[in-house]
């Protein structure tokens, strides 16, 4: 018998491993933040002891959920504007006040998507905003996982004057973060529109030079490629392959707007692809076409996008639309299966984030795992997990959520976050938001 | 000061009365499970006392909402098959199990689609399904609202030989439900595809005779539509028409398949159309085109369909669905806006139902009502409740929910349903789905 740090045992246990083994009456035994041992129970009850046993019962345990991309700080704006033009939006509703946030009210708006991300079953993410730092001091104290980065302009940001001034940003940050097993670090160019090919140029050479990730907005709607044409005489994915910028460092959030060619060129170059069907459709970007993707062999991942365009950072239900648009948009019911989208949403973010110990209940893998309340109506009778998993579940029936070992959530309660004073602090901020808009407006 | 026999208070209620007003500070005051007043908290305090208050703080009321297409046994079948043609699903997977169906296992299904329905807020549903009776006893025990009716056919069903037999039992159960408050009924035929132009023409003359709501699905795939062209030589809704069946008694399920003078037709006739967004997706429908529907006058409800092919009974979740798939099919993200999809899931339902008295929190009317946490971080900041409640609520921070003033589910408790016995037989029916499934293929 070898004694183990934490030992849990449930009814089902959705791997997400190399076969995608489910285990019924399944335990996992955790040692020093990864998984030692993945089993059913009688076999870990006969390897493992621990003085802190976790009997979940009618419980589903799976991987945490892996967000794609995200602008955790932006659920300050959730609701503050819907069911608007594009422009309308973002000049008179979004731009408005992102332009005078603090840090603090960046670090409260991820604190708040950390806690919601949390509550739902997502344990890491990939993020991009303004005054980036203050989001890593937010997901520091939730206990998830980021891979971050700070948004780079062509303009003024909050947290820098100009490009040379961010790009320093970047490198200082770095520095400061590195070595921190939760907090990662990518270089985070915006998208083609916002950016200049100088920039995007200096943008991959110091992801080389730090052998960080690459992550941008790129081909989210036919506008894009129009104005893309229009400046660079190339479409966006042909643009930014111009300039060295496709490579299997890189994800490319969204990918709506491409030909053929440029799918091959996207499987060719090893580029991966967040994809954000919520925001795609609430936004009307248009349908990504993931599924020829997918043939190609493209790693797509899936990402809510912000608060400010989806609006919940909830990647169960992420699933639910991901797979409800794609088999709408072929007319095909076979297209987009249950299991290909909880791929996505776990072992492909893992890949798209350079973490292979992420995204999977395997030995040697972190202990990242979350608990599914198998009682609850909406997942009963319980035919097929998978299928449960991404056309019933909401989101809500997570009842446990672990990073490292570390129980992060569990039956209701915060065990990182004080969530009474996150909800007073929402209350204060929502009321300078809408100050912020009014004047404007 | 006046006594009444329910109060209830809190931060938020979106009314859906006639003018869409939203009271902050809010109260309700109830007797004989009908609303007695509304209006802020004060102004009910000042009037009113109760031995029963419901002091709900950082919550929001608003009327249940109203599931206006389901199966509600068909949860027996959820996750059974998805992702697969539509005939194998209907011929391999869902038909064997409905063919041998008893009345016991309809009332269980439809027993935890009412847990279902109830904890995800929803406190009316239109239903259509084999042994409707073993449906209404299951709503009775719930305390739930049903407009159903026995699924007619021109071949067997589990519940009767013929159409003959089929039309009498209508008679039958509308005479031993008759002046049920909760139960009502309306006259069901299939579809056009599974009935003849006798059959159709019976029903509408028995729903005439007796007064009931008509309700059929109609032109949900192209596939119907050719059929119908080559077997009546006429598309879905005009040979509906021709058939005398559209009117303001009438609610047609799906509405894909249309053309434009078919759409002024539902509008000319007053005819309600039940949408289901979620089913049309996932089964690969496509997208009906209601917001043609809405501007020509037509009074579009909202419906999740059976859990077969959804696979949630989440009238929240539908909601979020309803406007994402309309933005992206027109490409218009002005397109179904918060507030004309919150209608289509409470006032409109009721219309199309029959019932004047549900779908709004306005004096006189029932007291349906539903209370939502506002404290789940998904729902923080409150910028605009209506937004929060179609794009940020996943349903599972309904914390309350009465019927007629009585509460049906509060914090994590069902007071009619035995709901650890419903989470046990769950589990033995599975087995049995399984069987007969396995027996087939
Ligand atoms: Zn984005
Ligand atoms: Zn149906």
């Amino acid at each position: 018998m070898q004694s183990c740090d934490t030992l849990l045992f449930a009814e089902i246990i959705v791997t997400q491993n190399e076969s995608r083994s489910i285990i019924y009456n399944g335990g996992i035994a955790v040692s020093e933040g990864k998984i030692v041992c993945v089993d059913t129970a009688d076999a870990v009850r006969s390897q493992y002891t621990s003085e802190n046993t976790m009997e979940l019962g009618n419980s589903l345990l799976m991987p945490g959920l892996i967000n794609s991309h995200t602008h955790a700080a932006m659920t300050l704006l959730r609701g503050v504007a819907d069911d608007l033009p594009l422009m309308d939006w973002l000049n008179d509703h979004i731009f408005p006040v992102e332009q005078n946030l603090t840090a603090e009210q960046v670090e409260l708006g991820a604190l708040l998507a950390c806690a919601e991300m949390t509550r739902y079953g997502t344990t890491s993410f990939c993020d991009m905003y303004l005054i980036e730092d203050a989001t890593y001091k937010a997901v520091d104290q939730s206990g998830l996982r980021v891979l971050g980065g700070e948004g780079l302009f062509v303009f003024p940001s909050p947290a820098y004057p100009d490009f040379e001034t961010g790009i320093k940003l970047v490198r200082e940050m770095e520095a400061k973060w590195r070595g921190n097993a939760r907090i990662r670090q990518a270089v985070m160019p915006h998208a083609v529109y916002t950016t200049t090919p100088e920039i995007l140029t200096t943008c991959r050479e110091v992801a080389e030079e730090l052998d960080l990730p690459l992550h941008i907005h790129l081909a989210e709607t036919p506008a894009e490629t129009k104005a893309c044409l229009e400046s660079f005489g190339k479409r966006p994915v042909e643009y930014a392959h111009s300039l060295g910028l496709l490579s299997e460092r890189t994800t490319v959030a969204h990918a709506v707007d491409l030909t053929d060619d440029e799918i091959s060129l996207l499987a060719e170059t090893g580029t991966n692809v967040a994809h954000n069907p919520e925001s795609n459709m609430k936004l009307a970007s248009g349908m990504a076409p993931i599924q020829k993707m997918l043939a190609k062999g493209v790693n797509v991942t899936l990402g809510t996008d912000g608060a400010a365009s989806n609006n919940a950072l909830n990647m169960f239900t992420e699933m639910a639309s991901c797979a409800f648009m794609h088999k709408v948009q072929l007319l095909d019911p076979t297209a987009a299966t249950a299991q290909s989208v909880l791929d996505m949403a776990t072992c492909n973010g893992a890949r798209s984030m350079g973490q292979a110990d992420l995204g999977s209940l395997v030995e040697g893998k972190q202990a990242d795992i979350i608990a599914i309340d198998l009682t609850q109506p909406n997942l009963l009778p319980m035919h097929n997990p998978v299928s449960q998993l991404v056309y019933a579940t909401n989101g809500a029936e997570v009842h446990m959520s672990m990073v490292a070992g570390e129980v992060l959530y569990q039956d209701g309660k915060y065990l990182k976050i004080d969530y009474p004073a996150l909800i007073e602090a929402a209350k204060d901020v929502a009321k300078w938001v809408q100050k912020k808009i009014q004047k404007r407006s």
